[in-house]
């Protein structure tokens, strides 16, 4: 069934991860779980990884090229009556200047993780412009 | 640091859920969770949902438009340290005949849940060409 925009919010909100999914030069996705904060229909996620380690920065290249990204946000328990995921449609760009600010503060606040090695490299944020949310029953 | 083939291979093995992505005719990823059993090189996974949602079965006509897929299988702690991930590229296709009952038996041994109510639509096999495991530390 499909989940009310509401629970859509809340359960995106609330996720500690997430699947991101940019677009390879042959066009194949390419996927990488990424943490990440919510802010209104936004989502600001850091690259905490070494610069030089180009291979781990293909998914930048991939939204420089191409800004369309899907992200999954999923939960999954044995009990499949229980399981749910949610779809999101959007476009990604590295920000900088106050936007930047702001999307760290969010990062900084939600995982304490960042309070004490913040992410020193890109940060991108995910304007999202479809929603869709789905389980298998109403979630409690 | 990148997982041994074997640690990847055990990973995938254990894990009751992953993320696939098909690609959209617009070219953009459409991702969705799904269970699946590994046999030697190969993923085999059911869809246990009703024929007439057509929404649903846009993976399937993703496959059969362009067979590329990407799969993540990964784990989140909130200890960074002790998350990992694995990501697969392969070639997806629908399945029929002895093919289609060797992945029916894995899945309903895999999955108990698939005992009382097995998947009644498509069989789907990935054939993996190529897999990358990362973690930030050695996996005990």
């Amino acid at each position: 069934m499909r989940l009310s925009a509401d629970a859509v919010r809340r359960l995106v909100s609330e996720a500690r991860v997430a699947t991101l999914a940019t677009i390879d030069p042959d066009g194949r996705p390419n996927l990488v779980p990424f943490c990440f904060a919510l802010d209104a229909d936004t989502l600001y996620s850091g690259v905490d990884e070494k610069p030089k380690a180009t291979k781990r920065l293909r998914r930048l290249e991939n939204v420089k090229r191409d800004p369309r990204v899907t992200v999954l946000v999923d939960h999954y328990e044995d009990d499949w009556e229980r399981a749910w995921w949610v779809r999101l449609r959007g476009q990604a760009a590295v920000i900088d200047g106050a936007r930047r600010r702001h999307g760290m503060e969010l990062l900084v606040e939600k995982y304490p993780q960042y309070r004490e090695d913040p992410p020193t490299g890109d940060l991108v944020a995910i304007d999202v412009d479809d929603w869709l949310g789905w389980s298998s029953s109403p979630l409690e």
